[in-house]
């Protein structure tokens, strides 16, 4: 189990490396949720999401010995750029496992901060597997991407931040493996003696850990959504039982109440989010969670969006 | 002519009103332009752009019994809408002149803060004649889009904010009728001793200031660009003059390098602008202006994108 000391250890060794990113608000959003909603802007986090906080905590902690045989990551998205971005500030070698058929601008953001990728078939190969034997066969250090006591507690640092600079009744965390969540509510809870509400957002079509929560263990689903940041298919043996016992309530947004917050965001407060970054703030506005009179803060995960996936996704409507 | 002071009054008056925008750098740009760039980031000003700096220290000032009868402005775009939201923050009415055809949207979000719009037509009627009517029948104030020194004054606080917040060298403002350049020119005159290079760019199809400059006279063109908040045919009177005394230089920038820039926002720096709002960065990014080795501060004037014009404008590249 991670503590909120853990959080703080994070802190101090993120300090000066990533971003403490702003917390913005608007009329019209308080408007519509007839709350008091503060928005923190990962999307102006380094790499462009809340990635880069965890894997650095991860990647800094190793002993120099063991960081200079270099870092090894399987991941298509924002965790790879991050544990490469971590890699390059740290004067080591990142290897991130990506599938072959990855988008062409991913596999370039993460060679663009100086890893090697490495490609594997999605059909025919494991690729937790590929990474174990790299990492193996390099004596390199794996970084996973959630179920990890550093990754969670670098994750927490959002929420040590937030309640540094404003106060909360309820906090509104995306969950996908359950890294980002996990910290916060260790965060929120150490912070505020229990008191802070911490609710979960997933995708209606990767509700896992509802599902679990419901089971009281962890079951797996088949994920299908627009938040490809959210895809993983069961809450990680670490993360899940912190989010049972910090963790409110899970609740879960339609596809196309993602859309609309995305382009909330976008069109009202000029905002860029993913639509990973965009599902907790689709739960307030879509309804589904009720926060009437109260002071929120709603992470907005990442904004690793690109213009293309913004035609597509209007096209899509 | 106005002085810093008059600048500091109308930072006076904005407290608690318009939001201190942050500044906002990227490796990236600094690496494409081998500057220290920061970008003002005033689309997330209320009502999405600077112009509620102007329109509100303007109706501000007038006294009471002025005020209480009334506001009137021409404008489709963002003068509009700040106008619109000074006049309900200071609690009188507001009348605005806009295009038969201009966009719902921009109709909806000035009659959202409160504003009554009077349709005109474009082919038969001139707006400013159409808007002086109405204030004089009503005993109105007429707020100009630019040449006031009211609204000159406020626009200079964009600059004064930026020089209270950061060291400068040079300072890029993108130009329409002139006021925002103007009065951040005036302020950055006033609080560097005139060390401070002030730079205008303005599209290439819009270029009236800057071949006003060279006739050393107020001269006119038939605007057209996709810059729609820089359509201005022509100087102002009172903006032209602080513009030749305190201006070093205007730059113009291509369609496709305002678009460039704008794309560059969104994707790599997770910010939204409108074409007027990038053209500032377009002339950085494009070579156009050369500013190697130097801490530069560029306005983003405005974020009133929306998703809709966002797609028809990656459709048209």
């Amino acid at each position: 189990m991670i503590a909120l000391r853990d959080v703080r250890a994070a802190a101090e060794r993120l300090a000066g490396i990533a971003h403490r990113t702003p917390l913005f608000n608007s009329r019209t959003l308080d408007g519509a949720t007839s709350a008091h909603v503060q928005v923190k802007a990962e999307s102006f986090q380094r790499a462009g999401s809340f990635k880069i906080r965890g894997a650095y905590n991860r990647v800094a902690s190793l002993p120099e010995s063991v960081r200079s045989r270099g870092i090894v990551a399987y991941s298509s998205g924002n965790h790879a750029q991050a544990v490469a971005l971590a890699a390059q500030m740290l004067g080591t070698h990142a290897t991130i496992v990506m599938p072959r058929d990855a988008p062409t601008v991913k596999r370039a953001a993460t060679e663009g901060y100086g890893a090697e990728v490495v490609p594997y078939d999605r059909d025919e190969q494991d690729r937790a597997e590929v990474a174990t034997t790299i990492a193996a066969e390099r004596g390199a250090t794996l970084v996973p991407p959630f179920d990890d006591p550093l990754v969670i507690a670098g994750q927490g640092t959002v929420a040590l931040e937030m309640l540094e600079d404003t106060e909360l009744e309820t906090l509104v965390v995306p969950v996908g493996g359950g890294g980002l969540i996990a910290g916060c509510a260790t965060a929120a809870h150490g912070l505020s003696n229990g008191r802070l509400r911490v609710i979960g957002v997933e995708p209606a079509g990767a509700d896992d850990t509802r599902r679990s929560l419901r089971a009281g263990r962890r079951v797996s689903v088949e994920p299908t959504t627009i938040a490809d940041g959210l895809l993983s298919p069961a809450p990680g043996e670490m993360t899940f039982p912190i989010i049972q016992r910090l963790v409110a309530e899970v609740v879960t947004v339609t596809e196309s109440e993602i859309l609309d917050a995305l382009l909330f965001l976008f069109d009202r407060m000029k905002l860029v989010a993913e639509p990973s970054g965009a599902v907790a703030i689709a739960a307030l506005l879509s309804g589904r969670l009720e926060a009437a009179g109260e002071r929120v803060g709603v992470v907005l995960s990442g904004g690793n969006l690109g213009v293309d996936r913004l035609v597509q996704l209007v096209a899509s409507r």
